[in-house]
C-alpha cells in the first residue's frame, strides 16, 4: 500500500506554466475587455493547464461518493443514528437523494463507494464494496484505524480515480456519506492545522450549542489520546480520521496524478484534502474547491490552503452536493473558451 | 405611456406567504438534513411563492439584452468608441459574443432590443428595432432625454415582457449593452441611493485611476447640472439615465407583474432595478440578483436594496453574463424540489 501511494505523489506534476499562457493569449483575443469574464477566465486557464490541450473538456465528469462509518457516534456527536449511513447508500442507488439529483442536473456519474459502511449493503449497480471494517473505532479512546488501515483505504482512492481516468474520466468531483463525519474531519482539521477544534468545531446536521461544545471537546480529547503526528498525514488519518476521509484522499491523490480536474465538494472533502497536500503539496494545482460549506470550520480550512471556493450558497449537506451545483460553472468556463468569437471575428478592435 | 405604467406598477403583488410555506414544508420533509440545501432551499421557495404552483419551472427562460448609446461617451468615460455597441449588438445577433454562449448552456433564448443604438442596424431575426433615439444625449450638459421618451423606453419594456410572458416565458433575466453605461448607471445609482458618485464609479471596462476619478466628476456634474428628483424614478432615468437602463426597467416591472422569476444581472440591471424598486417596492418579492460584479458601485447598491447576489465570480461583462451563469443555481433548487425523495419514500427517520 505504502509504495502504491508513494508512486502516486511521485506522479503528480505542477499543472503547466506555458500552458497557462497560452490559454490567457486566447482569452484575452475573445470579443470581451480583458478580464471580465474574472474567475470564469481563471478557471477555463488552469483546466488548460492540467489538461494541456487547447480544447478543454470536463468529459467525463465522476463523483465519487464514499461511505464509512464513526466509532466516535458513541460520543453522541451527531443527532442522526448510525443506521442512516446505510440507508443513505440505498438511497444513493435508487436516485433519490439530492446528490442523484444534482449529478443527473451537471450530467456527471456517481460511484458510490463503501469503504466502511457499519452494515452489509445489498450489492447494486454504482455501488462498489470496497470495504475495510465495520465502521472506525472511538477516536475519543483510542486510534480510528490502524496505519495500514488507513493507507489501504488511501490507495482505494488512488485506484479507483485510476480505474475512472482508464473509462474516460477527465473530472472528479470528491462526495461524502457517514454519520458523524463532521466530528473526524474537524479532527483531522485540527490536527494538521493546529487550529484549536473549539474554532473549527460546527453544527454538523444541526446540533445545538451544547452539542457543538461537546462536539469540541470530543475533538480535543481524540488529539490528546491519540497525539497524531501533524507532519504525517497518514498518521493524522488513521488515528482521528475515517476511512471515507482517508479513501477521498487517496481519490484527490489518484485524480491529480492522472491530471483530472479534481472538484472538492465541501467539509469532509477539504479535510481529506487537508491530508492529500500535507501528502504532496503539488496536488493545489489541480484542485477547484467548490462551495464555502456553512460547516463552520470550512472556511477556516481553506484560508488555511488560500482556497477562494466557487460557490457561497449557505449549503451544508456533503454528498458532493456543493460541488455538482459547482460543476456547471467549469461548464461555463470551458464552453466560453471553446465557442466565443474572437476580436477579429466580431470585427471590434481589441484594446 | 404614463397610464401603461402606472397600470403596470398597481399590479404587482407580494410573493404569496402561504405558497412560500407550503414549499418549505415540502422542502423539510425532502430526505436531507433540515435547511442544509441553504440557499436553493430559499430560492425555490420564493419562485413557488411567485408561481404559486407546487410544480414550479423556470421553463421558458429569456434573456432580454437591451442595447443603447450615450452621449456621455463625448467625456471620455469609456475605453471603446460608441461604435463598438452596434458591432457587438452583431456580434449577438451572429452568436459569437459571450452572452450567446453562456444562454446556449443555460437553456436560455435571447431576445437583442435596439433601443437607441447610434447607428442603423439591419434587421435580423433575434433583433428588436424600438429605437427611440440615437443615442442620448451628454447628460453633462443637460437632460440626457426628454420624460417623455424615459416613460416610452420603460413602456417598451414592460411590453416586451407581456409580450414573453404570452410566449410562455416564466423567467426573464436582463442584459445589457451600451458603450459607456456604466456612467449613466453610476449616475442613476447615486441620484437615488444618495451615495456619492465617488464611491460608486469604477473602472467600467478597464478605465485607469484617472479615468475612474473623471467618470466620478462628470457624474457629479450630471446630477449637478439636472437635478433629478431622487423620489422620481423617471425623472432620474430621463436626467442621468440611458435609454437601456428605462428599457430594463420597464422588463423588470412587467416581468414581476407577469409573476416571473426576473433575475438581474451586474451593475446596469441593478441600477435599473434601483429605478423599479423606486417606482413599486413590491417588485423585490420577484427579484433575484444573479452575480456580485466586479464594478465598483455594484456591491454598494446590493447593499442599498438588502440583496444578497447568487454568485460572486469578479465577472464585469455585463450582457447578462452573470445571470446566465446564476440561472442554474435556480434550475438546481427546482430539480432538488421536484425530485428528492421524502424522508418516507427514503426509509429515514426525520428529525
Amino acid at each position: 500500500m505504502e509504495r502504491v501511494i508513494e508512486k502516486t505523489l511521485r506522479r503528480i506534476e505542477p499543472a503547466s506554466e506555458e500552458w497557462r499562457k497560452k490559454a490567457g493569449g486566447h482569452i484575452d483575443n475573445l470579443v470581451k475587455p480583458v478580464g471580465s469574464l474574472g474567475r470564469l477566465e481563471e478557471c477555463v486557464a488552469r483546466i488548460v493547464a492540467i489538461q494541456q490541450t487547447m480544447k478543454p473538456s470536463l468529459e467525463k465528469k465522476f463523483i465519487v461518493l464514499m461511505a464509512g462509518d464513526h466509532g466516535v457516534v458513541a460520543e453522541k456527536v451527531s443527532l442522526y443514528p448510525q443506521e442512516v449511513t446505510a440507508k443513505m447508500v440505498e438511497n444513493f442507488v435508487g436516485g433519490g437523494a439530492a446528490i442523484c439529483v444534482l449529478a443527473r442536473h451537471a450530467g456527471a456519474e456517481v460511484r458510490v463507494v463503501d469503504i466502511g459502511v457499519a452494515a452489509d449493503l445489498q450489492p447494486a449497480d454504482r455501488l462498489l464494496i470496497k470495504k475495510i471494517g465495520y465502521g472506525t473505532k472511538n477516536f475519543a479512546k483510542g486510534a480510528a484505524m490502524t496505519r495500514e488501515e488507513a493507507e489501504k483505504a488511501v490507495a482505494i482512492g488512488i485506484e479507483l480515480s485510476r480505474e475512472l481516468g482508464d473509462a474516460g474520466a477527465r473530472t472528479i468531483l470528491t462526495g461524502d456519506m457517514g454519520i458523524g463525519n463532521t466530528t473526524p474531519s474537524t479532527a483531522v482539521a485540527a490536527a494538521i492545522t493546529g487550529i484549536a477544534p473549539e474554532e473549527l468545531a460546527g453544527r454538523g446536521t444541526g446540533l445545538d450549542d451544547e452539542g457543538v461544545a461537546r462536539k469540541a471537546a470530543v475533538v480535543r480529547k481524540g488529539i490528546e489520546v491519540n497525539r497524531p503526528d501533524p507532519a504525517d498525514a497518514i498518521d493524522v488519518l488513521a488515528k482521528v480520521g475515517g476511512y471515507e476521509i482517508a479513501g477521498l484522499c487517496g481519490v484527490i491523490l489518484g485524480a491529480c496524478a492522472e491530471k483530472m480536474v479534481t472538484v472538492v465538494d465541501g467539509f469532509i472533502s477539504t479535510a481529506a484534502l487537508l491530508a492529500a497536500w500535507r501528502m504532496q503539496p503539488k496536488v493545489m494545482d489541480c484542485i477547484f474547491s467548490a462551495h464555502c460549506s456553512n460547516e463552520r470550520g470550512h472556511v477556516r480550512v481553506l484560508d488555511f490552503l488560500g482556497l477562494r471556493p466557487l460557490l457561497d450558497l449557505d449549503m451544508r449537506l456533503g454528498e458532493g452536493s456543493g460541488g455538482a451545483v459547482a460543476l456547471h460553472i467549469l461548464e461555463a468556463s470551458i464552453r466560453m473558451f471553446n465557442e466565443m468569437a474572437s476580436f477579429g471575428e466580431a470585427g471590434v478592435e481589441r484594446k
